[in-house]
């Protein structure tokens, strides 16, 4: 929280993207029993598999398992998640008729999210900070009129391009929606808040000015209201980071791809947060601790720098080379 | 070929990377019948496919229609095309051993290359160039090393990190088998070939440079000496572009997530390629042609601009649009 804030700290914080999830065997177990829907509307695992994984690898914060697409139920869509394909969401959201036809925002829907950060923050160790999070507007939209993840987001694209106002209605519904659901989560005790824009990386640094950045903006200034530091992350937005930081985050998080380096002057008088590449978890021990300490190194030029990998953990990824790196982090 | 050499030309010249496949009626009409690898090895038909698409959309340049991974065979590896899987290398190289294994170049496999370019040439209109083409050695590598298309390309940069030695020797064969590809297509008739490094930008900076670009920069050097321009291009190589341009390519393929204005500073005294988002496409026509526009203007800082999309044409594009789009960037 102090390095979010700009604040002196005694080291590098550190904590993983993802760090709850398929690559640890006992959250493995967890979910087999249960869909991903179920799991996330379910305080008590929801609690189990955050603070599990937060002790397991000793990060300086536990992130909220959750899914980004928890807000497309209240939006009034079918979400279902196929085995081995990823989300589904049927139908697809393709026109003005469909962006009508979902529904405002209510919160009493998103009561389970609630309870589930009252649980998990019930069940943390004091002194560790509890990161929200939320999908941000554009990554959210290519789900609903994509119907699914995507590689190119097309159909998304067509829709921002050529029906403008469709495009406009349908950002600003999700963007409330996203507020509301960090919201739920910072009055349920959440210390922060990440807005993950996972594909924004897909889009010119024009297109995003102009037709996304407002809308994230939206969501980034609400939370900022409730007194919380947002952190800001997309992959692949090397030619984005300025216009990530001023769309209204406190910490801009950085993907593996752009060096800590050129990332620091872009995001300027913002906090950065990563960067170090997933993959090198599975380099020598002492391969990768040297490069986590370069890009320490290269975070002390930023205001502020919170330690992470340049996305999420990889699911074959050994949990003890995680606690390795946190300790070296942390002890560095 | 002569926006290649950096000297007056009387518009944009432009062509489409993809320009020939999926995307056209009259492609799948020929590829139906045949698997990739057998279309690949018909001089006929591959003639027939890439003058067709170079026809069709009015492109300045054919390029050649191959696979990337054609070099597999000939390395002694088995390649097939599992239908909507992408293709499938079995047994992947997977350490010391299986790379001291891999073949030394036998030129004479790869006759049917120079078979296919002879007939593409024949077949082709007279002043229209012919771009040959072969897939650089980290792209390579990550499909002989992941056994196919990879997202994290995780298996190979382990390989990378961990097994130095094995890397280089790895990477040294096929740079080897890519630079006699080139020769082929170029002794055959190719005015200019292209290099693509479809995943180098999963690469740090630092790790490009000291473990990939030397390699790359072997093949370059070796179509060099043919005396035919180089266009070496890559996918999310924001963070790259400079290496790439240093790693001896005339052209600098630049995707769309890098604006033309960001680009033409880090590729310096190169020409560059590119870079229209590819969804632009399924924009109304008047949106794209604006677009093109902005990218026409924006390629007059450079020493030099070939227009194409920022990357390959994506399977659901209208031909008619694209023939707008080659008409539009021609008589702007």
């Amino acid at each position: 929280m102090r390095a979010c804030r700009r604040e002196p700290v005694p080291y590098t914080p550190i904590w993983l993207m993802r760090q709850a999830g398929r690559y640890m065997a006992e959250y493995r177990a967890v979910r087999a029993g249960h869909t991903m829907l179920e799991l996330c509307k379910s305080p008590d695992l929801v609690a189990e598999v955050t603070t599990f994984a937060r002790k397991r690898i000793g990060a300086d914060a536990a992130i909220l398992f959750a899914d980004l697409l928890l807000v497309v139920e209240p939006l009034g869509l079918k979400l279902t998640f196929e085995a081995g394909e990823g989300p589904v969401i049927d139908p697809p959201v393709r026109g003005g008729r469909a962006v009508d036809a979902l529904r405002e925002v209510q919160a009493a829907e998103l009561s389970y999210v609630y309870d589930a950060v009252r649980a998990t923050r019930a069940a943390l160790e004091d002194g560790i900070p509890l990161i929200g999070f939320a999908g941000a507007p554009f990554t959210v939209a290519s789900y609903l009129v994509e119907g699914g993840p995507s590689k190119e987001h097309a159909k998304t694209k067509a829709m921002m391009f050529g029906a403008p106002d469709v495009w406009d209605a349908l950002m600003r519904k999700i963007a409330a929606i996203s507020a509301a659901y960090l919201r739920v989560q910072v009055e349920a005790g959440a210390s922060a808040v990440q807005l993950f824009d996972s594909w924004a990386g897909a889009l010119t640094p024009a297109d995003y000015e102009a037709s996304v950045m407002p809308h994230s903006a939206r969501v980034l200034a609400a939370a900022g209201e409730l007194g919380v530091p947002r952190i800001h992350f997309g992959v692949g937005t090397g030619s984005l980071l300025g216009l990530m930081g001023e769309a209204g985050a406190d910490v801009v998080g950085v993907d593996w791809r752009t060096p800590l380096e050129q990332a620091v002057p872009l995001v300027g008088d913002h906090v950065v947060q990563g960067n170090l590449d997933p993959t090198l978890v599975f380099a020598p021990t002492e391969v990768m601790t040297a490069r986590a300490a370069e890009v320490i190194e290269a975070g002390r030029a930023a205001r502020g720098h919170i330690f992470n990998l340049g996305h999420g953990v990889i699911p074959t990824t050994d949990p003890d080379q995680l606690a390795r790196l946190t300790e070296f982090v942390q002890s560095y």
